[in-house]
């Protein structure tokens, strides 16, 4: 029997146990400082599909002196990172299949259907805050694993499979994973695009502005400035700026995206009474950084263009700029990289269609793996994009069977899988 | 002796005795519910001077059915109303000199120098929250008042003099005194004018403003549509606005105003989080309101230029707009009118120069006695503008002693003062 035949026949006969896997890690409900249940039911599934586990508490002070951290604690003694390995005959490539089990809050319970902690099958899928985001990846990943290994196969190049904490606030748990020396010749990453195929994921920051004018009473509001007034100026040059930015960008992958790294103002707060002029406004936003920015390039640029707003007042009173909360790598994978082509052939192979490859509206740990642990990836995975983060969070479980056939097929290739 | 130099006299022999009680009247913090205290003081003095005393609890229900009534209470079994009556001898003209003893809130103690309502005395200026808005206009009526009857003066039309309160939000205390009768055929208001004589007070009115946008995700922010530059677009329509109501004013008593009727937006608020495109903004503001505008004429306005903005999303989802807090109907009384002419006149007597005449950028209670008590009002006071409602508010005595004397020639001219 050919291996793909095997492996599909094997995932088809799994597939009950798989749905009732998924709903335990579901029900465990990872957020922040909750992820231990659900890393410990990962630790045991890797026993029993036969690979070395290794779980450690990552030390957030040794973390924190990394330049690319970026986290909201530095205290991880209750949120374990788990990486399980498959060592290779020799002589092969090696690969990290990576995923977060975080998983963001569950939000306003009365916007769901049902408990958000469900896990309950309705239609073929599977609901519940983190079944798409991205614990059905997971899950996708676990499965090409024990495929693999119950079709007796073996490989030449190492396979880690990073189980990690923090995706959701920084990176922090792939970050760890990397420093542990968990790195590889490449990367997969099957957070939700809809089985779309992501080469580059746009990296990002949040920044806050500070717009100051100058206090009055509104009945002679001609005595003040309306720092009001002046975040409008400062929101037309921040708007020129997305429009500057996003005309370098000639990339293919983003031919069908009408913003491929936007700049969003998403609060705004400002003044305190009807009747006086305001003195005082704060945007906060997010940039979208492009796969070959850096970080710095982008603050610099957003810095410079600020300071050259042409507006008197503004001059003498410069929009104050804060880089604050969460931030994200980008991460670019070259189209022709090996790995994508084994990722493309065995897609076409599996569903007989061609992928939709595009570039992903949002940052992943692909971009700390690239950048941090010099292991370009690809993120690939069968989770809904829309769902992600939203109430009623769901995962059409056919759609996980999939991408473990996929991504089986794929290590096979690319780790050079045998049968003795 | 000319009356002139009687009462000038007197005021001048008098002066450390209206400090004193002016330090007494500072003294007493009174802020909303507060204001007993300060009130039986004046009743005293009233009654020292040798007029009757009415002071009564304003029916907050009675009042609440006004259509001017405007307050954030309708309990006011607190807060005592005063008025101080001396009947004319018959034949004259009447008037009443109102004056609000309710005083806006310290605010940050911090910005204060000194204790907030410590009335102390540094270089012939009096310090301390509501010295200068009003008590030391109320102060430069009852001088006014005494120095006539001191000096033997009997008036043929009746006075009235109103210690009223609830001014600073809204004017319940001057309404409650003209349903119970106090009216006039003029008033005067010393509010804090820097002694320049206002005819006109501008009127006002808050108004909040939701604009409405989509939520998305900021990285894929064209599938959402951001509040925040919906908000920019209704910001522009209401500095329209503001341009072509102002327009409309021809009147000379605005000539040194830049803008008469301003429109300020004192607050924005809008989205929560820096990676999500805002889907709600609010704008809180106030619009000035001409003196021979209606409120209800403004509201309209105001309304029908916001609907027809010329933005497709924004006539899908229209600028909703609520009318809340306080408000202020705006006063006038012409140039030519007898009062002004007496007032004037023994501005010119007692000071030696033109009295500046303009318009108020911002409302009294001379708009509820000309509108709901038919008593036309001009605002004329010796406190300092510029300090009203902010740390170390202050005034100057003198100023206060020149206000009383100009107000005491003027009450006697308007009243038909005689001696027997």
């Amino acid at each position: 029997m050919f291996v793909k035949e095997k492996l599909s026949n094997w995932l088809l006969q799994e597939q009950e146990n798989a749905v009732f896997f998924l709903q335990k890690t579901v029900q465990e409900a990872s957020t922040t400082e909750n992820e231990a249940g659900v890393q410990k039911l990962i630790a045991s599934k890797l026993e029993e599909i036969g690979l070395e586990v290794d779980m450690w508490y990552p030390d957030g002070e040794e973390l924190a002196a990394h330049p690319y951290f970026c986290a909201g604690r530095t205290d991880f003694s209750k949120s374990p990172n788990v990486v399980g390995i498959w060592r290779g005959t020799g002589n092969g490539k090696s690969l990290v299949l990576n995923g977060h089990i975080d998983v963001v809050p569950e939000g306003d319970l009365k916007q769901w259907d049902d408990h958000p902690f469900s896990g309950k099958v309705i239609d073929g899928k599977l609901y519940g805050r983190g079944s798409t985001d991205m614990k059905g990846g997971n899950l996708a990943l676990l499965l090409a694993i024990q495929a693999l290994k119950e079709s007796g196969t073996k490989l030449k190049g190492d396979l880690y499979f990073h189980s990690v904490i923090e995706e959701e606030s920084g990176g922090a748990g792939t970050l760890a994973a990397v420093l542990r020396g968990y790195k590889a010749d490449a990367a997969i990453i099957p957070e939700p695009t809809n089985m779309k195929i992501f080469p580059s994921q746009q990296g990002s920051m949040w920044f806050r502005l500070t717009v100051k004018g100058k206090a009055a009473h509104g009945g002679t509001r001609y005595e003040g400035v309306s720092a009001i007034e002046k975040a409008a100026v400062v929101l037309a040059a921040v708007k020129k700026l997305e429009e500057i930015r996003n005309q370098r960008i000639t990339d293919p992958l983003y031919k069908n995206i009408p913003i491929p790294v936007p700049i969003n103002i998403g609060k705004i707060s400002g003044g305190n009474w009807p009747s006086s002029v305001p003195d005082t406004v704060l945007l906060e936003g997010r940039i979208g950084v492009a796969p070959h920015e850096t970080l710095e390039q982008v603050k610099k640029e957003l810095e410079e263009h600020l300071a050259a707003i042409g507006d008197s007042w503004i001059k003498d009173h410069p929009v104050i700029i804060e880089w604050f909360g969460a931030q994200w790598l980008p991460g670019s994978i070259d189209t022709s990289h090996p790995l994508m082509k084994n990722l493309v052939h065995n897609y076409e192979q599996v569903l007989g269609e061609k992928p939709m490859i595009e570039a992903s509206p949002w940052g992943t740990d692909g971009g700390l793996l690239t950048q941090a642990g010099n292991t370009p990836s690809i993120v690939f995975g069968p989770g809904v994009t829309a769902v992600a983060h939203y109430p009623n969070e769901y995962i059409e479980i056919h759609k996980i069977i999939e991408a473990a056939e996929i991504i089986a097929l794929t290590i096979y290739d690319w780790c050079g899988g045998y049968s003795e």
